[in-house]
């Protein structure tokens, strides 16, 4: 959780299986390679829920490997070569969402966000934030009411600072008065990141997403999804197949070291939770905006996308 | 909210219109009169949702003016009996809740609660939390899921508490897992309190409680809320006409006074919201459980108790 937001993460890790095999002294072709790979194992279980991370760590290695280094040498300089174009795609990634999304922002918008998904989740910019940034750098007057999202607070701490940054104006809102907000102000739509999206339109994001989508749906406002291809994932067939990864429990009886329950209190973490794809309006992706089906849609986007 | 539970409020402030008259060091009983109604008036305007507050002020000045207090002596006495009076009838009324609401807990029931409604919301039992305690104490097997109950933290702080106290097992979530857990494990309802329960069904009632009844209904989980006949407000006509509390900016911002995000963050903190009798599939109250259609319902219990 030192590195969290899960193209952060890819990339990051494309940077370990760099300073692996910078980390390996000899002269042996062959034993780097094995060690770089047995880091990219150890790196894609790290977590399970984001798929970016398991993205990310195979396409650095099949990029390495396409550079067919004659040494050890060429071999370690092709993997931090790979990780800087990486790195850039993140962030040219994140501008084209943003610039996919600018068709849902009028000239006045205001939106609900959850999570953290802006420059601090990414390597700049940021998915869903980055989409809400490059609309308001556009001359756009975008408001957004910013999920604190518990337990770890990502809405609370980071969107929260990132916005201040950039001067949109905000409010830190409580998960649970999202629905109150749409009931009684207007909401243009809800717009969130991801960490995996299956075949079906199906999504994994952090714990509140499922329930901020039912009640936008309840209240008729659009539910998009910032997705970069590298989140999407036609192996998955749907969000039942996605690990939830669970998370101590201090992260719920805690806040930054204080105590709001006492030590053996029991409790649920779910890190993540799905939310169904029928409660998806569109996927914002860097190649425009995916809407339902999204089982065809999906499957035509990555076509395309080799 | 050194007194909090609308329960809890109501029989308190029926103490401090005693508190009030017994400070009158005085012999008129025309001023102690005077004096009480004064009090009455303050205490009525000192939080804005809950109706019991109301309720219980204006049903301790009736019963301490059909006492015909000959003197301003036997005026303070009838008013320390009638807040004496009402505090036990709030008992009788919570174990009344608890016997109406047996018939849903089977010998094995899971429930998702949200906020505080045990006995130290009101003045001992309590009213869902109280229905989950009873039928614990039958013998029957309850298991709780506690909703945190963001900003406050009721649940991590004073529900999962009582639960602890009664052995009732349990495990603390964050509100936005609500929707995850019905989606991944077996619940069998939702129950809540309330503070106000408009003529419509409508219901005004903790923040996060109306994401959590859309989300039960999506997941086709009853959602039940416990009422005594004080919270129950004819004529309040729907939940539109009901006034939300607005609360300080700090109480998201900081927990215990340690602070999550900076001075000066903007904050939109509506302590409660109103969920819309729709959602709701029965209300339980110490007549028996009331079901849709409400406003028919609703009526004829009102009726009945006069």
């Amino acid at each position: 959780m030192v590195v969290r937001g899960a193209p952060a993460i890819g990339v990051a890790a494309a940077y370990g299986l760099s300073i692996a095999a910078f980390g390996y002294q000899g002269k042996s072709l062959k034993e780097l390679v094995r060690i770089t790979q047995d880091a990219a194992a150890i790196l894609k279980a790290s977590r399970p829920t984001a798929v970016n991370l398991v993205w990310a760590v195979d396409e650095a290695l099949r990029r390495i490997r396409s550079e067919n280094a004659a040494d050890a040498e060429s071999f370690k300089s092709a993997t931090i070569r790979i990780a800087h174009e990486l790195y850039d795609e993140d962030i040219q990634t994140n501008r084209a969402i943003g610039a996919a999304a600018a068709e849902l922002f009028a000239e006045q918008t205001t939106v609900i966000h959850h999570c953290n998904t802006g420059s601090i989740a990414t390597v700049d910019y940021g998915t869903a934030l980055g989409a809400i940034r490059i609309a308001s750098e556009s001359g756009k007057s975008v408001f957004v009411y910013v999920d604190e999202t518990r337990p770890r607070l990502q809405g609370a701490k980071l969107t929260r600072w990132e916005l201040q940054q950039f001067n949109i104006p905000h409010q830190l809102i409580v998960d649970g008065a999202s629905g109150h907000v749409m009931r009684s102000r207007k909401v243009d739509f809800c717009i969130v990141g991801c960490d995996r999206v299956a075949a079906n339109g199906d999504v994994a994001n952090k714990i509140g997403t499922y329930n901020l989508a039912v009640v936008a749906q309840k209240n008729n406002v659009p539910f998009y999804v910032a997705a970069p291809l590298s989140t999407i994932d036609l192996k998955t067939i749907s969000g039942a197949e996605i690990e939830i990864e669970e998370r101590p429990d201090a992260e719920v009886t805690s806040v930054d070291g204080h105590s709001i329950a006492p030590t053996g209190t029991a409790v649920y973490n779910p890190a993540f939770d799905v939310t169904p794809g029928d409660l998806i309006s569109g996927f914002i992706t860097e190649r425009g905006i995916v809407r339902p089906p999204f089982t065809a849609n999906l499957a035509k986007l990555m076509e395309k996308s080799r």
